[in-house]
């Protein structure tokens, strides 16, 4: 394999950057040129290809967002588009092909093995619920900027006597909000891998009120429905103020933190040495604190699975 | 005056534990007593009132939130109430009083003048909203708050081809609005203090999409409505995607700046300085880099003013 | 078991706050009385200890440095001191200790086992120096502040030509000039855990200024000597600019990142798990994302060890 | 005039980057070309000037260091050098000259408008050391630099019990240190715009340690002399542990504050207005919060003043 190129899909994480960085130099490193796909699956269709060097990707590796853009494409969902794609890859020379993004960008890969088209997978979302992958690249960054609103909003609930609701990402994964919630030291976590008893929920606020505590905190993650809806049940229950704080975008953002710049470095290159090898239709994933990989089928067929045990940790820890 | 007393009412503001700390150490500095009164004008009917000394106000400076507490008060706005507090005050031998809030709080304190018990009025709101002031404590930290908030969805607004709409706080003023949008680089900018053209943000927006921008920023006051409702215009208009983030509570936590921290130091400290001078009925604000007082009549009397040559130059910048 | 303490020893780490409000929380959930030794072993000689209960440990999940103080004790290392210690232990009742510290703390404790007195140490260091723990306690917060300092040196190395030599911490470990070498993309590491070959590191130098380089970022770890030796190397081999920034103490302090906080949340109180269910003279840690514990004895003899691998990736990155 | 340019000199300054953006796009709103001059006036002699358009300053307002790098250079120091500069100038075209930078910079511009050629010089150094402006472009994110590491460093030094002397830059100036000395709560704060008196400094240190006072910091300008020195008296005549932190290069790095990139903003852009008004020979600052220009003679004729009554202030405050 002589040529190579990378492309980045799906929501933008923070660490993306330095994925593509690293798999740019490992390839170099390893003799091989690569190119840089700009705006996901849609650049490949038409072509947005270019030559990256060492120098393409110098000062990036703290950067948030990423450098090469990521789109949705309608039109790579369609034979046609992903005919158009592999063409354009042909046209380059390009032989392999390194995705970086979430289960739905992974699945756009394996399109491209199906086709005879080497991929490999690297995990680069926020919200980590891809599995056979202990962590995804954008993750610890933003669980960080999440704990960091909330050590702000504590400041003003602890300054009033109030309830605080705080709506955090994740999808249909409640990793977030629940190291977010154990990190900021919340009242109450609501996820959607445990079961929402707001009996209990209730019990615990009016158990600290009791205590003499003069504010909480609530954590609610986005796969379990909307904040408001549990600050209204909230007010009518017990009566007392309640402010609600959706977090939004601001969570996908920031400066990727040195654990997701170091994970983000090895996956890429991980990545590139896979395609190296000659190896497709795989994904690269940290398991104690190893890098694997294992099949993209594998790893989508199954479900990612919240450690539970930080849950019960977490109720112990607030009470 | 051989004893005093300080609070802090309305919203919390990041700097508020730095002015209660310069008042305490400059009361003792000049040989005064000083007593903390805490939950705002509640905790001054209820007699919630404890002495504090250097010590107490120790390792607090780079605190947010405010260390006695802030609560809305009805009860002091009735006569009875306020016939309270005279009585708690002068039960503890206490003979002038420091209010550390916004314009409510200082319409409070002048009550208590009125009532012949002298007090000197700190101007502490993220809002900026107070006349006779060029700056409000807790105004420059809010302003980073909402910049480094913009920076980190500027990140995924740039990896994206989205127009994003960020709601900040601010009350009635744009000046939260308008700083952050400038410092922050936002394609438009909407102020209660300036006419919006929708038409005119359209053709901008479309302006920099015909020029090849790939994201746009738009920063909304809440003094001029909700975000949503302009999302909703420049998607029907344009049809395109909009995200909208609503900042909320975050802006009113956080270690104050540096800034801040000066601020706050130098009008806790002015403060007990005009108490001691036999003043009363006076707010305490920075001119022109000086500090200065005033009739709090005279300025609650006024509007604060928002420079609009700062509208005008942030036009032109995001041209 | 009814009464338990927890005490923090040796150099302070962000965190620490953590993994004592975990101790003291998990001990009330568990129905169990606990106390607070304070200023390390030399507390427990003099009797500075004094019960804490939920309110507490109440907001200072998210503060750096250490509630409970720590400091050196010379007389804990005499027969006389550390009877003293187990005397006053026992004068209170308490029947087991957690000492929250690096391996000089665990000595101590060892030593109380000895007397009789069941002890667990928790691993809270920045150095990441302890064996059979895969993460110490203030190891991520302060390498994401190394990384944050480091982006801040490449700024202003980016706008000069000039060469950058960075000193950081980490006693006889390379963990925290490895790991934040290759976060903030530095052009060399040099770490005691790998051979210094000058000749590579100014061939690497020279390599890159051909190519065009403006700038370079060397990262020693102070266990291989001071950075100033190696730039006064490579001033005279090279004929550049070059600067020394020795960061110090800052990298101990700071408000804990998410994952030092969830580390120290689980190690806490599984440190109260473990003497409540009569073990002693075990220390916790973190392997393979699992919370486990072995013998302090077992954990002191062995060496920690730097993955080498990391150093391998750092190298092809940085070409 | 129809073509100007802009040129970053000097020590480079968190902010520098908002001024170079304010003035392309003020230049183009006004119609005006505008090209930016690479690697300060060395950049001017050999020629490396490229026209500057909307995109390239875009993404660059949150951005620390210069994107137009900075230099010494010698050669601009004989009238050769400066002769080849203003060809330079002439054959591109381009009519007047911006100058971002300090004293020294402003010296270089003012040869330039001797030769003939109009310039205007903007103040960007994060030292403060400008007379005729009360803040310049990179103070602001410096001076919260130094103040969020004597944050951290405060943490350590309340969990130990030790003195910790922090050196801070600012060449002659003593700005940077008494604004951060103020802002952290230092215990002293040694400058060279006020007498040092070893006695008074350790007088306090001794008082705190009476009352209590389980640790202090003092804060060293670097005009004084070296912060190991002072730590070498306080330890000879207290007995006292002290540790030294020297801040150093990352004083000038990291996103400029929103106050930096405001005043950048503003000066940038009336740097502009000043030339196509036909001024030359001016440097733009703001003086009470309005934007003023003077002439660069008069401003390096004066003496940049520190604010004593600041000093007093944090003397009474750190009692």
């Amino acid at each position: 394999m002589k040529k190579i190129a990378v492309l980045t899909s799906g929501g933008d994480a923070p660490g993306m950057n330095a994925a593509v960085r690293a798999a740019v130099r490992r390839a170099i490193y390893k003799g091989v040129q690569i190119f840089g796909v700009y705006n996901g699956y849609n650049g490949l269709i038409s072509g947005n290809i270019q030559e990256l060097t060492l120098g393409s990707v110098g000062d990036i590796i703290h950067r948030g967002g990423t450098m090469l853009f990521t789109a949705r494409s309608d039109e790579f969902r369609t034979e046609e588009g992903r005919a158009k794609a592999v063409e354009q890859l042909k046209k380059h020379g390009i032989e392999g092909l390194i995705v970086v993004g979430g289960d739905g960008s992974f699945r756009g890969a394996q399109k491209l093995t199906q086709l005879g088209f080497p991929t490999i997978g690297v995990p680069g979302t926020i919200d980590n619920d891809i599995p056979c992958t202990d962590f995804t690249i954008g993750f610890d960054t933003a669980l960080n900027t999440v704990v960091e609103c909330i050590d702000k909003i504590r400041d003003t609930a602890t300054s009033h006597e109030r309830t605080y609701i705080v709506e955090v990402m994740g999808r249909d994964a409640g990793d977030l909000a629940l190291w977010a919630g154990l990190a900021a030291g919340a009242e109450s976590i609501i996820i959607p891998e445990a079961n929402t008893d707001m009996k209990d929920i209730l019990e615990r606020l009016r158990s600290g009120h009791r205590r003499g505590k003069k504010h909480s905190i609530i954590i609610v993650a986005e796969g379990v429905g909307q904040a408001s809806q549990f600050a209204d049940v909230i007010t009518t229950e017990t009566g007392w103020e309640t402010r609600v704080t959706v977090l939004g975008h601001i969570q996908r953002g920031g400066s990727p933190t040195a654990f997701d710049r170091m994970l983000a470095s090895r996956l890429g290159a991980a990545a590139v040495d896979l395609l190296l090898e000659g190896k497709a239709d795989r994904m690269v994933g940290i398991k104690n604190n190893n890098i694997v990989d294992v099949d993209i089928d594998e790893a989508l067929d199954q479900k990612h699975q919240l450690d539970l045990s930080i849950y019960q940790l977490a109720r112990s820890l607030s009470i």
